[in-house]
């Protein structure tokens, strides 16, 4: 060989460390805001350390849950709208573990894709320290990886983690529903983070820019991000200065699975759940994506939220309580959606 | 239209919800038997429970860390040896929050790519539950994601979060570091999870199955696990029934920026780090990538770990000790690689 070999470095094998380095820059702000007096170390330590000596819980129970956001990452790549990903991220992972009756203490997320942009990465992570801040969580910590070679051009991937905790003797577990039991549905705002790949999928021919009833877009509906339940169950808890708050025996996130597959996770053995679908609003977007891709109404119950966000099972006579503590202006929208009956040889889900 | 118009599924859009499940199923017991009393809810429930009223330690801080392992995925899925990676996940994890004196006690996973084979997750979160066994730790929860379009066909990516305590009064931060103090290395076991995307691009022309002078592949090589170093740490901590511990007053686990990017996180101002090169043993593999990619040292002290996994700061008297107490055949081999000095004008690392 004539000529030498050219001298390879991290930044020509498609790794910019100095781009991760921009990127905490600008997020630094938003996340230490989200630092009380419990956080100890958070942005540049190797871990994020968080004191537990000022929480209120007894006997103390940890609850922890990690997620994605799933395909929806792809239309807000699309359309150039990430913050909305960091609501989603942290407000899907505060509803897994609320409906085990946790408050949230910490987050940590991790962003990845081929390239690292460190705006597309900042805006991610502010939007993760805005819900944080919103849900009075800790935005403890995180990870950025540069994967030249694993993600598709222009592709990213967001993953939360959080930890909450919950006092032991208080923990939900629905172990104490029953036959005769009311269903209480919270409105969902839009599709949160599930069922996207067969939403795009039935979209694929739409235009994301088409005005719908309420003059907002397509894409708009599609991205509007996952609501928190957390002060919504707080309150039917606590209850306010009229009303004291009600015995909620199980809370069922509607997530992957959708309305088929996540209440069999708390239901206790013998017992369905009965929903009437005329006792709910079904917004528009899910009526979009249905008739786009011809999907069967049981698919549509078995991938989507359809409108129902949680489902809260409480006691028959706190029922008209719980919808009365919930119809305030900057609560969900509640309705009386169904109740638990005897299984027998049915389905564990029925929709009539 | 006289043909009416495909009724779409989720099966159709990419998302095999059954095939999720399976991989439950697949690593269900695995991870079952990293779970002691403490854990009230694992697999299947929305959120992971670890009661916390059996932890011993006083005032106790959690610590948190959230990371992946980068493009050594990619060699991985290659060669289909998917394991390791699960244990590389969690003993980067361990690492992570070791550095502040912390003990893990649970971990969640994440793993994605754009088709979900059962058997692959399986495979990748088996391997973490192997390590979460080997480092005390439960496997508290996960998810897995089909994300198809955002992940390149056949590749995945795994992430993970460990949260860990310490005792308020025995966290490690470094802040008690002066000129003087000794600098123990502890060795690597190959490159961990760091570098992969330059050491692949130097690698590019290699055959991954040539042998080393040890008779390994090049692709065991660069697939050997990440070490977990807490056993290591735990005796330097406690001693032996022979010697007293030694006091760690910082430690430092090499990832992503090398040896010259990682010590400055825990050097007080105005020290800095003097690294005698001699004084370790560089394993073949970082020479072979060295050579095959032409990398200038400057870069490979930035990029990868060249045989140190963990950096443990003592005071000089405590030098000695530590090596004798880790001179055993079960625990990593060590060497006094360097000190800490005063650092006036020059870079927070000095390499010579």
């Amino acid at each position: 060989m004539t000529e030498q070999a050219k001298s390879l470095s991290y930044r020509d094998a498609g790794v910019d460390i100095d781009a991760g380095a921009r990127a905490v820059e600008l997020m630094r702000g938003a996340v230490e805001k989200t630092h009380g007096p419990e956080v100890l170390a958070g942005v540049g330590a190797f871990g994020g350390l968080f004191d537990l000596g000022g929480i209120g819980e007894d006997k103390p129970v940890l609850v922890a849950s990690a997620d994605g956001v799933g395909t929806k990452s792809m239309i807000a790549t699309q359309v150039g709208k990430l913050r909305g990903l960091g609501h989603d991220l942290v407000n899907h992972c505060v509803n897994d573990i609320l409906v085990q009756g946790a408050r949230p203490l910490f987050f940590l997320d991790y962003v990845a894709s081929s390239k690292l942009a460190p705006e597309a990465v900042a805006d991610v992570v502010t939007g993760c320290a805005e819900a944080c801040a919103e849900n009075g969580c800790a935005l403890l910590g995180g990870e950025t990886a540069e994967m030249p070679g694993v993600y598709r051009d222009g592709e990213l991937d967001i993953v939360g983690t959080i930890v909450g905790v919950v006092s032991r003797e208080t923990i939900i577990d629905g172990s104490r529903i029953r036959p005769g039991d009311a269903v209480i549905g919270l409105a969902s705002d839009g599709l949160h983070t599930n069922g996207f790949s067969l939403a795009r999928r039935a979209l694929a021919d739409a235009d994301l820019g088409e005005r719908m009833t309420d003059s907002r877009t397509l894409a708009d509906h599609l991205l509007a991000p996952h609501r928190s339940y957390l002060r919504d169950i707080q309150l039917l808890l606590s209850g306010d200065d009229k009303r004291r708050g009600v015995d909620i025996k199980g809370l069922v996130h509607i997530t992957g699975g959708g309305l088929i597959d996540n209440p069999p996770r708390v239901l206790p053995e013998g017992t369905a759940m009965w929903l009437v679908r005329n006792n709910w609003h079904v917004p528009e977007v899910f009526e979009r994506i249905r008739e786009a891709g011809n999907i069967a109404l049981a698919e549509m119950d078995r991938v989507f939220n359809v409108g129902l966000g949680m489902l809260v099972i409480v006691p028959d006579r706190d029922a008209e309580r719980a919808l009365a503590l919930l119809d305030r202006i900057d609560m969900a929208q509640s309705w009386a959606v169904g109740q638990i009956t005897e299984r027998g040889d049915g389905a564990p889900v029925v929709i009539s």
